[in-house]
């Protein structure tokens, strides 16, 4: 039996950990060719075995590709759609590691053939590292992995999708895109969107220098992912805004509540604040089957 | 030559780190007494070695202290040294490990006696966890810890201190209560609400149990700092409101024009917003020597 042909485009710390994570799984039964404008990229992930080889975008021979992952930016990849449809052969699976889905979905499904189906897809595996250096097989171990079941989605290509994913470790849950957008928004656009405000806001100080020196492990973990990649982050932002937009405008509510209770020096209403933040966090970490 | 006496007052998280700290690096040159009100806080600490004997507030033999540390929360601590004080010997120094020290440091100078000497002191070691189990003998290596030197301030006691601690592997830092203040409002206060007010918001929507399905690291690192305890919080909003209303009125600003950004389609100024973040961070971690 000849290998399921893989073709991963974009090799960037997505990218290469899920070469390197199908390959794990998978050994024999896939090939993995890589794609992207990144010579040095290329080169990395083919000598750490990420790839096994690697194409130009416009190349003939990606007609043998059996299932298609877009790891790029998310504006990037309407554009890839575009260029790559003519070279897809028929029953080709087209999937994407995208961090918003519908505005993806709806224009995916738009420009696709009717022969080329679409899954989105969301591994839940952020880091703030980027860049195929920053690749790792276990990424997605233990992680959740978003599929995109809409009414019209192919059972066929979903079960392939999660077949594939499900045996890197990742634990794969199925919701519409709306509901991910939603659930991403609060869970993960809000809160990049604040770290970045927390570190952002030191230089509205005159010496952030003398604030930083007492920066201890409590900040830095609170603004960990702002370390991440922008130009995924303002992607992201253009792409879920009135669901980002919703979640930081509820953000700004509680937040001017506390700034009241303080002015007010209401403690019980603080102290319910805090306990309510730690009761629910606690909670959420016994639930999350992360 | 006799053993230095230390007591502590409050035998949690911090005030247990201490005492195993402080015992591990001056070893028999210290006797370490906690006091507390709760007995079995007292008994865990007596058997886990972070103190060598227990005592009741207001005990006589607290007269023998030379060293006393305040690890209440901040709202507790002047009522504290009010019982105390009227038992404590001439020369001995008292300091604290509140995370606000303004407000404290003027209430307690001017209820102690003039030859009782106050250092203010605060530990960046802060973690999620409380209670004395969770006291750590390491807790304080190569943290930030700051002593609070006003124009006042007896240089000997100042220097006592810094001795005791430094042993135990922090890393002293010294500034005047005013810059404390507001330093921590920023990096650790603001923090601490914006972490809060992101758990909060799960609670916001109609299906938190959904949503927190998807929590992964990056939800769960942003939001570490939100499971400390309640008391604590409650009242570091209220002995530093006036620069934490500031950072947090800041942060607002800030926000709201990552929202405008959003809803006009800027994409190079969130991509700025976001590189920005990601450099400061980056550069903090550098410099941070924590």
């Amino acid at each position: 039996m000849s290998s399921l042909q893989i073709v991963i485009v974009g090799i960037g710390m997505i990218g290469g950990s899920l070469g390197l994570a199908l390959k794990e799984a998978w050994g024999e039964e896939v090939r993995v060719t890589g794609v992207d404008n990144d010579q040095a990229a290329l080169a990395t992930a083919l000598s750490t075995g990420a790839i096994d080889a690697a194409l130009s975008l416009l190349d003939e021979k990606i007609a043998a590709a059996d299932v298609v992952f877009l790891c790029t930016p998310v504006l990037q990849m309407t554009g890839l759609v575009k260029k790559m449809a003519p070279f897809l052969k028929a029953g080709t699976i087209l999937t994407d590691v995208g961090s918003t889905k519908k505005r993806l979905n709806e224009q995916i499904v738009a420009m696709l053939p009717a022969y080329i189906e679409y899954i989105g897809g969301h591994p839940m595996a952020g880091r703030e590292k980027s860049g195929i250096t920053a690749a790792d097989k276990n990424l997605f171990r233990n992680k959740g992995y978003i599929l995109i079941r809409e009414q019209n989605t192919s059972i066929r290509a979903l079960e392939r999708v999660r077949q594939l994913i499900q045996k890197t470790g990742a634990i794969i849950y199925l919701m519409n895109a709306d509901e991910h957008d939603h659930c991403a928004a609060v869970i993960s656009h809000v809160p990049h969107v604040a770290a970045a405000a927390l570190v952002n806001l030191l230089h509205c100080y005159p010496e952030p220098d003398t604030i930083s020196k007492l920066a201890g492990g409590g900040f830095q973990d609170t603004t960990r992912i702002a370390s991440s990649n922008a130009d995924m982050w303002a992607d992201i932002c253009l792409t879920n805004g009135a669901a980002i937009i919703d979640g930081l405008e509820k953000m700004q509510l509680i937040v001017n509540q506390v700034i009241e209770d303080i002015r007010q020096q209401k403690r019980p209403a603080l102290h319910n604040y805090f306990c309510l933040a730690k009761q629910r966090r606690d909670e959420l970490l016994k639930k999350a089957q992360l």
